[in-house]
């Protein structure tokens, strides 16, 4: 089973079927009011495209790195020397890793890249080699987020089993498939549930600024046909002190080898709700998230600052176009940390590939010992 | 010195000067882009001013719902005998009484008139007294916010002294002068810190659904020249963990009498984030918020639900058109809660026009000992 939009099977990135030399993406800036397929065909095109959000979300923020190695590649004049090639791919791997600071996830797939043109013995070679391991990551992103989802439905399953009434789960920002290449991190577990017909409800935050939980995640789950109800992102701590939520699973866009969890903006809020009532938070996250090297996230994690346009200005549709409003008065000065830190004691477990870790360095270390040699 | 809009002193609400039978009040739901004054001649108009939020804050419901008993007195038929008046009257109380059920001001109002009903030994005398007791408490409750801005800025001066640089004040939703008659609850330590020279800095919560942090805060701020940023509702954790914010004082829309504060929905999460980051969190409300009759704020404060359409719509300036946009997939449902409830441990102090409380029974009691008989 794959993600659907319209009932037709659909990932977030792809190769043109007729010319593999352009990498499509769902451009999501449009999202849920169109939907327009854009294509890369530069590093330039998949810079911007990182950088001004066409796309997001922790996994494919690094598959869509890895395809900027590639489309970096494909326009290399023919004639470099393997040592002139490999230069402009550095050079290439340092403008990618500029257009967004805090998804660890980018640095892998840039990393991913890196590691081909060094293993390449020339530039048509590496040409090869650079698709070959984008196309593999994103694939492993698509298993990885499979098997979140198998591991997380187990909680899903034991709530049930307990309450015998619909699960609510609250969600913050978008974790779905439109932040991967399919199935997504926080929503993996909960499309598994639906799948296994285990009555669930979410409850989506609309996750101001940009709104993602409004225009990505309710748009995903209609599509999906999964229930599910928008509050504001205040909305959270009411519902949970009047029981109305049993579960609260997020994303990460970075997660520290203790466990300390960055995501979206507002993620910490829910995460302290969650603890002073009770109610497991978890957060859901392929590997390819932990940065097994650093510990701290308050102090470690450098956090964006994005425009405040996006904070005194929102988007929405009127009548049938899609336009910008001002909110504030003009002039207004704004600003825009794009996101914020949970620290592992407000968390109950991270749902990983490889099962549920408690989140400390001993947890995580158990599902990934390789990790060690490390530190 | 009162609350100046482009240099002049500017009230929430206020007789007609030419014709104290109209009402006039600034319709808050066209600011910050346009000032527009409405013109309430009965209580009908009064009491769609209230419930579409026209006017909000609790205090200047509070002062609404009296001159919105004057004004029902102004329209009952002249030949009404003093029982049939009574009763006209009686009606009218709760016609505004279901306006809206969390503030507890409204009920105040109210109360006020029906005791100046009770007074009252003929129509015309009743509508000359019902006048005096809106008149009365728009006093009262100026009077309250000046109080409070005295006691609270006692808190901000003694920060400033120990940190000898700009005071960062966070608010939620918006407790300003717009909120009540002139002054502000939670903004009346703030436009006292500025007046009195001591550097403040303010986070403007954009505060959603209705944006009133955005919207009137923001305005407000700026009108009086208070240095000010606008953060979206989940930015205010983060800032904390940073050390960017030095203490948080918001206003209540009621207050049990153990101390538990519902305000504005959001106030909660920020109230766990100070607590967490050991940051003091004020709310600052006159005592007029406060409802002696329970204790448990998280079970016994109705909490208002409003449409949908608040969450998944927003209003803003496209040009010079104030204009909606649709923000979610269309069709969606929403959720919107008006408010939620802090409880009383996570507030560190209540300031109120008779001094700075602790948030608990013994603290309010000691304070208002009066209100002992009525427990």
């Amino acid at each position: 089973l794959k993600m659907n939009v319209n009932g037709r099977a659909q990932r977030t990135i792809w190769l043109k079927k007729k010319n593999p030399q352009t990498v499509q993406i769902i451009d999501q800036r449009y999202l849920p009011h169109k939907f327009v397929v854009e294509a890369l065909k530069t590093l330039n095109d998949c810079c911007c495209a990182i950088k001004d959000m066409h796309l997001r979300g922790a996994p494919l923020i690094g598959v869509a790195a890895a395809y900027g190695m590639y489309l970096a590649a494909l326009g290399s004049p023919k004639g470099f020397s393997h040592s002139k090639w490999s230069q402009w791919m550095q050079k290439a791997a340092k403008t990618l890793i500029s257009t967004r600071p805090t998804a660890i996830n980018l640095f892998i797939g840039v990393e991913r890249g890196l590691a081909a043109v060094q293993k390449a013995s020339s530039r048509t070679e590496g040409i090869s080699m650079l698709r070959e391991a984008a196309d593999g990551l994103a694939e492993e992103e698509v298993e990885n987020c499979r098997r979140i989802g198998e591991h997380g439905v187990a909680i899903i399953e034991k709530i049930y089993r307990k309450k015998r009434q619909t699960v609510n789960i609250l969600t913050h920002c978008n974790a779905g498939w439109l932040a991967c290449v399919d199935w997504g991190t926080a929503t993996a577990p909960i499309y598994a549930a639906f799948n296994k017909k285990i009555p669930v409800h979410v409850w989506v935050d609309e996750t101001r600024p940009r709104n993602q939980g409004a225009s990505l995640t309710a748009w995903e789950l209609g599509q999906h046909k999964v229930p599910h109800t928008l509050v504001v992102d205040n909305a959270g701590g009411h519902l949970m002190q009047h029981g109305l939520v049993d579960c609260v699973i997020v994303g990460s866009d970075r997660t520290t080898r203790a466990g300390d969890v960055a995501n979206k903006i507002g993620t910490y809020l829910k995460a302290l709700a969650a603890w002073d009532n009770g109610i497991p938070f978890y957060a859901a996250l392929p590997s390819t998230t932990i940065d097994w090297q650093i510990e701290d996230g308050v102090n470690e994690i450098p956090i964006e600052e994005r425009e405040g346009e996006e904070v005194t200005h929102i988007q929405g549709l009127s009548g049938r176009k899609i336009q910008k409003v001002l909110l504030a008065p003009k002039g207004t000065k704004a600003s825009n940390y794009g996101f914020d830190v949970t620290p592992h004691k407000y968390v109950t477990g991270i749902i990983t590939e490889r099962g549920i870790a408690s989140a400390t360095k001993e947890g995580l270390l158990k599902l990934f010992p390789e990790k060690k040699i490390l530190r």
